[in-house]
Parts: structure tokens; C-alpha cells; sequence
């Protein structure tokens, strides 16, 4: 490294080598005081070269704050979690926060433990971030004496703070879609009838369908989230409604499935039969490439965003918090 | 919370409510002795509903120690770099470190400020995580005085410490499954002829074929990374080579390209043509369901924990580590 010797190199030491006041170097790095950005970066950069360490963790020591959120995941390697994760690990780090994440550690004997750790850390908030909205967890905020918000799960007590997705929304906006380009014979395949995201983009969906006096061209098939059902599901609706125009898959593992029967069947999509998916999961595949199917993105990384935006600002009413669903086009070849 | 009062609750409040001695409660606690995993229990329990504050953030400033840890990504939201940090975010928190995260700001400002903030946190170390193996990154090792390890990435100094995947072995991989299931006509169809892991995949596997005394069907086909590309490029080897019995696509978005090109060609897969992909990127949809094509993991998630691992355990020698990918194998239907 540049510049190290035995002596620590000392504020003097940047501002004398930068050729600036002490109180210009000092404002230069700490960043709260009006300063030109090309004597700031001068002083930063010179900074840099000479081995400077300014010492926040002593700072840190005397407020008593750890600048360090805890994070505490039901199953952080959960391929929906881990973009919520990551949402909240970037707009933490942005707000210059660490976070020291426990995953699986949410039940009896890890829990203490995880609650002692977290609590002799001096951790300013804690993020707790589940798997999805079907179950409802039990409350932990009460175990902590500094703000605790909920990520992609709901809990039992109600005046916790809670992000989720919104899948009556995720419905409304996947039937309006399809509605407004012109579809009206519309069918649904979707998860079990068990899980609760199923159930509520259903009702969310059949609630627009109602309002414009639409009614499902043949009644919601519930079944699992897989591809192959897709298939079959989309199937048995051509065999029933031959004339569908439009088929909402509760996902776009579903709306693969449901894309092979319509082309083995000879549909043209979306010309024939319009198709829509939940979960933008062709993103994690294509990234810069065009979109395959049309899909509702359900807005994960953003849910991680806010819930971790609450602990920098506090600026969410207890209560659970919906992240609005968006509707991505595809482009079927 | 319960037991809250003005007074901070001592460990000798734990020890007393909880009935064992003040030296078995801190103990228990710490977890630095031998104690029956009952007792620890009971005095953990005790302490968290007592609302017990040990703390760790005096003795982290006492040590001159932060453990935290500064992650530095080119792109935190690239979908398979995302996977490497939960890696990474993982392996940490099981070793109570803390990481602080700052994305997109390895260049120039940014770069001088993020050395200065993680420097001023006295952070234990660095994980750099980039986008992937194609292009050597400018070192910044010698900026830090502590260990730094690179993920998913390399650099321009071969003796910086570095982990990420091994494209020759996933060529050689592949290849060498089809080979073993006894296909004989194989092409290959993949990426840009300019990137770094098309080439590099092409040639591990061309490696392999030569090892039995095989040959392309067909010479590699370099595109592009997308859906699109792996059907045209399909119709094209199915003309070309209509007897060839395996695919070998360098990523599963190719494959899923393929994969149409051959059902509409009226090929069966496996049983006419096999086809192999790479990125295990289904696992991402399907999770817990059953598995379509098959593929080769590269192994994204244990790249992103053996990086952090090494800074914890500091055992991996200055150069470039590779982690081996696994084939998976897919229930074509």
C-alpha cells in the first residue's frame, strides 16, 4: 500500500499531502459540510494513498449504535427470499448499514440465541424476511427493543410492520390486462387450492372479472405450481372451451406448461389465446434479452427495499405495507 | 417485552431467575465452556425473556475489531451475482459477521469513498463479487490492509485470492455425460464467440471429445445467450445433421430454445436427441417440483460461501480457485 508506515497516518498527514485546511479535509470526509466535489474527491483520493483510517467504530462506540441491521431469514437460499434479501441488503449498505444476517435460526432454542446475539451487537433494527404470505408467523417484535420489520411474510399481531406482495392486486391487474386487450373468454389455472397466494389472486382476478360483468369461461382449476400441470390444465380447458381467448397462469411456471399444450394444439399466442404468468421469472433467465411471456412482476427486490427503508427513515404507520404489482409484456414468438 | 425495567438486567439477574450460579450463566452464554445444552438453554431462555443486553459491541471496540465484513459488488441485482451474495451473506452470519454492503462502487469517487467508509469501520475484511469470469477486473487488494477475496470475478493480479466457477470443467462436464449415456453425433451451440464463457465451455468440451476420439457433428455454433437463438440455431444443426443424437447448449436458455426446436421437429428428448444445458436455471422456477431439462450447475451459491469463508478461516492459498459444477439431471417429459 502507498504511503504506510509505522505511524498511523493522521488527518494532518491527508491534509498537509492534499494540499487543503485541516477543516477542509476533515469536511471533505465526513461529508456534512459544503464543499467543492473536486476538492472533496481530492482529499478522498489522497486519503486513499496514504493509508488513511478514519475510526467509526469508535464513534460507534460512543452512541452506542452498531450502524448494523439485523436480518433474520426463514430461508434465505428460497429462490423468492433471496431477492428480497438482496433488495434489502443493497438499500442497507446504501444507508451505510451492515447486516448481519441469521438464516433458520426463527424457532425455539436458534431464536434465543439469535435474539441474544443480535441484542449484543447493539443492532439498530432487525428485518425479518419469509417465504411468501401463506402462513402467518409468530410475532417477534416484541423481543426487541428496536424497530422490527416484516419482509415478504405476515405475522400474527396485526400492528407488526410488514412488506409484502399484494396478490389480490397481482390478480386484478393480470384479468385487467388480458380485459383491455380485448379478451373475454378467460380461463385461470393456477396452484393448490390449499395456498393462500392461489386463493387470493383467484379472488382478486374474479373480483375484476365482476366488475365489468365477466364471468370465467370455465370454473378456476387449482392443482400445483408446476410446469406439467400447466400443460395438462391448459389441456383440459381447450377441451372444454375451445374458443378460449385468454388463459392467467397463477405462474409463469404454470404459463410454460400452459404455452407448450396451447402450441401442441396449434394456438397461436397471443393471436388465439392470450397468456399471462405471475413472477417475472423469465428476468432471472434472460436478464438483458427480450421477454418471452407476458407476466405480473411481484416487486420482491422492492419489498426488501422498503422493509429496510423503514429502519433508516421509520416512516411506516404499523400495519402490513402491499408493494404494487406491474405488469411486464412479453414478446411470444 | 417482559421483565423490561428502568435497571439494565445483569447476567446476575439471569443467573438468579434462571437458579444456577453466575459463573454457569455466563457460561452458558458465551458459549466458550462445557454446560449441559439443557442449562444453556434454560439460562438462553431466561436471559431473552428477562431482556438480557450482553455486549459485543465493547468488546468488538476493545479488540479493534468490527466483525464486520465490506462486500463490494459490480452488480449486486445480476441475477446470478445475486445468488453468489446470498452465498456470501450466508457463510458470514453463520460465522456471526456482519457484512457491509456497497454496490456499484468500484470506480473511480465511488471506489475512494467505499475504501475510506469500510476502513473507517474497521471491517475484518473484503469480499469483491463480480458478474462472471469474462473480463480480469483492475485489483484493488493492496488498498486494504486486510484480507480481500474476489468471487465470481478475476482480476488483473493473479495472486489475489480468488473464487469462481471453472468453465473447462463445466464443458468437460457436460460432454462427458452425453458421452457416458452413449451419444456419438453431438453439437454444440452457445454464447457469443467473443465471450470469454462461451469460448471457454466450447473448449473444455471439445477437450472431452477428443479424449474418446470424437468430433463435433457439426462445428460450434456461437450466438448469442437467448431462448431465440437456441431454437434457429437447432433447425439449423437439425438440417445440417439430421441423425444427431445430443445437444450440448452452453446456457439452459439456449436449451430451452432447443428444447421447442426439436418437439417441433418431432425429435423426443431424451430418447432421439439429449440435451444438456448449463446454469441449473430451472431450479430457480421449479425449486421444489421436478426438474425439465437437464443441466450443469456451476455452483454460484458455494462460490459466494467459499469466498467468505476464506476470510474467516483465511485458508486459501493467493491465486485463482475454482469450484467444481455438478450435472443435474432433468425429468425431460
Amino acid at each position: 500500500m502507498t504511503g504506510m508506515t509505522d505511524r498511523p497516518v493522521t488527518l494532518n498527514d491527508v491534509a498537509e499531502a492534499a494540499g487543503v485546511s485541516l477543516s477542509t479535509a476533515s469536511k471533505a470526509l465526513s461529508g456534512t459540510d459544503r464543499i467543492s466535489p473536486k476538492t472533496r474527491q481530492l482529499v478522498k483520493n489522497t486519503a486513499v494513498q496514504l493509508g488513511f483510517r478514519p475510526n467509526a467504530l469508535a464513534r460507534s462506540f460512543a452512541r452506542g449504535r452498531s450502524q448494523t441491521i439485523g436480518v433474520l431469514t426463514q430461508r434465505a437460499s428460497n429462490v423468492w427470499s433471496r431477492v428480497v434479501l438482496a433488495g434489502t441488503a443493497l438499500e442497507l449498505g446504501a444507508a451505510d448499514q451492515a447486516m448481519l444476517l441469521y438464516d433458520a435460526r426463527l424457532n425455539g432454542a436458534d431464536m434465543a440465541e439469535s435474539v441474544l446475539d443480535l441484542r449484543a451487537r447493539r443492532i439498530d433494527g432487525v428485518v425479518v424476511i419469509g417465504v411468501g404470505t401463506s402462513e402467518r408467523a409468530p410475532s417477534i417484535s416484541g423481543l426487541f427493543d428496536v424497530p422490527v420489520v416484516h419482509a415478504f411474510m405476515r405475522t400474527e399481531n396485526e400492528n407488526d410492520v410488514t412488506v409484502t406482495s399484494d396478490d389480490v392486486a397481482i390478480g386484478r391487474v393480470a384479468v385487467t390486462h388480458l380485459i383491455k386487450s380485448g379478451r373475454r373468454r378467460i380461463a385461470h389455472i393456477t396452484g393448490s387450492a390449499h395456498d393462500e397466494a392461489a386463493n387470493t389472486r383467484a379472488m382478486g382476478a374474479s373480483e375484476a372479472m365482476a366488475e365489468v360483468g365477466l364471468e370465467w369461461a370455465t370454473p378456476v382449476r387449482f392443482d400445483r405450481w408446476s410446469e406439467s400441470w400447466g400443460e395438462r390444465g391448459t389441456t383440459a380447458v381447450l377441451a372444454e372451451v375451445p374458443d378460449v381467448d385468454a388463459i392467467f397462469c397463477g405462474s409463469d411456471a404454470i404459463a410454460r406448461g400452459a404455452e407448450r399444450a396451447l402450441r401442441a394444439a396449434g394456438r397461436r399466442i397471443p393471436d388465439d389465446v392470450a397468456l399471462i404468468g405471475v413472477d417475472n421469472w423469465e428476468q432471472l433467465m434472460h436478464e438483458q434479452f427480450s421477454r418471452h411471456l407476458t407476466t405480473v412482476e411481484v416487486g420482491l427486490e422492492q419489498i426488501g427495499r422498503r422493509a429496510a427503508r423503514h429502519l433508516i427513515h421509520r416512516d411506516l404507520e404499523p400495519g402490513t405495507h402491499f408493494v404494487a404489482p406491474e405488469v411486464k409484456l412479453g414478446v411470444t414468438t
